[in-house]
């Protein structure tokens, strides 16, 4: 069997949406919490907004707070309205091999391009359960393409160069939604060589593209949920070898982004990171993500005015480059 | 309404079992993998020895990797054996207070006496997160006594003395499954007062007991898999208060278990968890708790010969203290 | 050669000094810090309330800040006015070894009981660096008594079972200034057998004679300095037996302390150890510990005012325990 | 009083020479450790060869062993030698405040350019320990330029963002020995402007200047004591903008240095820092550093052979490099 879509495919800004939320999705005893509709407008917006790809069910997207029925509902709405106007990786990360398998098979048959997926976190992965539970799943799904999800917060721990290298041979394996460029990101593009996508986050592009150029061809980012604009002007520099733009846009960025991180570290940012996201997607005014969901739905306002103010400075920055595209 | 059971009951040996597991039980394709002949042997074997309460699907109980149809015939096969003999306490920890809510009422209605309940791990959590959990779990169940389950590497994070004070205001939480002995335990028993029973593992009791004899009522232990011979020693020696006795016996099992942590502390230890304790418990002769399930499958076999002889030295324990009972 | 002291000697209180400074000496221009009138004085003080040894030049004791020529002044005051009434153990812990041989060399022949020495810290040590650091020193002064010093923050790491095990046969090592007892005071113990005293903190005497009668023989406080009263009395119901007076001084020292740990645990104290002891010294009332020194000469009101909590609540103690002596 | 060397003059290769050590150097028992000749040979083969200035007694230079007299005598021979040829950044991290500031003093009465602060790590540092210290020698010393040293292991932490902006209002800081580059270095260039140069390592400067050229004007490395050749070519790569053979040179650097780091990682190496780094600087065999003084002299032979192998390949690099000069 051959795979649906090829890592020399990945290209362009691959957006996580949430998954919005009806009032009262922050109480345990909320029966459906999805809103639906919502969810249909976010997937048209995006894609009239250009954006290359859709993806559901990491963190903020929530995989981990949706009951079976809403994850199955929530997906087919998704998918459903794409309708393969672009790729959807759809989330199946669970507590464990089977579950997610099973899941994922479900996914495939609804329509799904391919999968998003983690890892179980109850028990810390070492190099040899993280290349096993891959294994298994391309084992189990032979045709579905998979981004792997590359959280050292949710999922205890970094993938080394060395699991990279063989994560690099299970074909399936397309990409990843990797953690901020340092380094280790040198190594970790060595290791896969072409087999892996290493998409870096949006306000990280610019300098993973300035790295390795010809390796930088897709970025994850939430922030399409605030407007696709600065991400569409980033593209077309990055992608014409405007260097000036591209850095303007990074700057501009990274400067909105400024109050999202409590205290300033990836840590402490992972413990409110669905609130976090929620919220800011909130205030920028474009979609209704609605509240978190429960166990986590709380958070000081401190941190939470400090994610409304990353949405409102993003809205003015969708403002600003809607005008040069 | 009033709780099925309180802290003021709370003594004595509370065993885990393990959800033995059929050949092919640690493959991705395994379609329902409990040993349920196995499961009514080792409930009737644990209650023939008197064990005083019985536990399900904490970490090493597989409460992340079974499947939700093969949990609820497992947990419906240990309740129903059990028959009211003995209480028992069935895990329902999953990634979302919503379905470990639905869980928890499923078990509450098969006849379980509470609940063995760790809490969602994909994102830390803080305090307001772990105490809004545990009570949106108490308003939802307001009769279902709870055990909590504290082991900071799963769940990543130790529970403070000020969350435990605040946990100790919620009425269902009538003991915790504790990590080791120290100054922290301290502590957290001022914290909670009488309203929660921290509950150390076996080879911690006795110190337990020296610091707080009127506090350490109760231990957690899932080497009743291996015998319960050592443990009603141990017992009844603390309960007499033959000192000499209850501190021969604990130096015996720590004897046993000085090869059960890799590299000799307890995150290594916690990387593989259930792969350690099932193999201790299949050396140790007694139960076969089979193979360990997906992704979890996977052990140096290095790792494994330490596990191993933690559990031929159980057994040579266990044949000592039958004589004394 | 045969040493001077041993640890069949090691018994009782243990005391580590400040080292009184001067108006002025937290500033980087003072010339002289130390206040050797008061420091004659309270080792007077000291003694004729029965401390069992005094110890100098640890952490809070600044034997890291400290020119070469006060560090010998005061080391020379303390040992000339002690002039045999009781042990004495200096510090010389320096950044390599061949200095600490150096310092060492000159403390015994000032006449010094013996050695107190934490190891170098520039580079993390492992097993191998340790035994060798501590055997160096041993061989360079065959007939020097050590007390070690095992502080995880400042020496970056705790020294394990197996790294005590092979100190225990370096003859000169004969206690250990310890950190809090949990299950590693169990294995350090073991580890050690009676070749090396663990020495824990005053308010854990208690609970480290519960668990090994027969090895809590000697303990190291700095509270002596606020007065030695409290701590007499928790001798005197050790010694004889008496737990429930034993437990009540406990509970009294740890309510006393309760305001010494910012954010309640030992790495953050850490950061301030000796800017919060000299503060809490101070409020007590009994020395006069002066400023600290630099670059350690910093702190937040908020965390000066916990320490200042302490001194005061524990010259309470010391009246109330005044009158049991 | 005016600096004696501005940040705008920091340019080029900062070389770290080791301390050469005499044969039996590692003993306790050694006087005088140091090798003068060969300090004076390191020297002058170092400018002979180009290098943009030298600097002293960092980690792997061993400011923490040496005795004070081999470190005034060493200091005194390399400022001697060097004779106003390039500029000396000679180091003086100790333990303190005050021994910093007598020894700078004594530098720079030498002749010493400026000085290489590290900071005392006895207690790890707060920012404001951090600011005031810096401030300090600075208030001391108002015409010595300093250069920083960021070590996270050796110093307790890595220096923040607001930390660097506060440092950079201190005139006399005029660069830093930075650790490897991640998003925190465009946080740190921009937090700092340009009043302190954020010197990377070698085989980052290619992507330091790729992310922000004109601020990485300068590196410091220790790998000119192996042969200058590689880093001549790559430093004018970089400042003839020919990103081709920059990216060659880096690569043959990282490729060299693939097994320098046990483990792989920076906190393994920083406890094996010095005697890794000299045994590669004796495989490269352009020097003699001689063996690693006490307590860090010992070091498994696994970990040596792969220092060695470093020295040995990069000494191939020095013939390769050699002849495109």
């Amino acid at each position: 069997m051959s795979l649906r879509f090829t890592a020399q495919q990945v290209r362009g800004i691959y957006n996580i949406m949430p998954t919005p939320a009806v009032p009262g999705a922050d109480r345990w005893d909320c029966e459906d919490s999805v809103d639906y509709d919502e969810t249909v407008r976010i997937v048209n917006m995006l894609i009239e907004n250009q954006v290359d790809a859709i993806m559901t069910n990491g963190t903020f997207g929530e995989g981990a707070t949706l009951t079976e029925p809403e994850w199955r509902k929530f997906n087919e709405t998704v998918i459903r309205t794409v309708n393969g106007r672009v790729p959807v990786f759809a989330g199946a990360t669970t507590l464990n091999t089977r579950d997610t398998i099973r899941r994922s098979k479900e996914l495939m048959e609804m329509g799904a391009t391919g999968l998003f997926l983690g890892r179980p976190m109850w028990q810390e992965m070492d190099e040899d359960a993280i290349v096993g539970y891959y294994s298994d799943v391309a084992e189990a799904l032979p045709d579905a393409p998979i981004i792997l999800y590359d959280n050292p917060e949710a999922f205890k721990g970094k993938i080394t160069p060395r699991t990279y290298a063989r994560l690099a041979k299970i074909p399936n394996i397309i990409a990843a939604k990797y953690i901020s460029v340092s380094a280790q990101y040198l190594a970790d593009v060595a290791a896969v060589g072409d087999n892996i996508v290493l998409m870096p986050m949006d306000s990280d592009w610019y300098y993973a593209w300035k790295w390795a150029p010809d390796k930088a061809k897709a970025i994850w980012t939430g922030s399409g949920n605030c407007g696709m604009a600065p991400l569409l002007v980033l593209k077309k520099a990055i992608e014409s070898g405007d260097e000036e733009l591209a850095k303007q846009v990074t700057l501009d960025l990274r400067d909105a982004y400024s109050t999202l991180f409590p205290k300033g570290n990836f840590h402490d940012f992972s413990i409110y990171n669905i609130q976090l996201e929620k919220i800011r997607f909130n205030a920028a005014g474009l979609v209704n993500a609605g509240p978190a969901r429960p166990p986590y739905n709380r958070i000081s306002e401190e941190y939470a005015e400090g994610a409304r103010l990353v949405g409102r400075k993003y809205a003015a920055l969708q403002e600003k480059y809607s005008k040069m595209l």
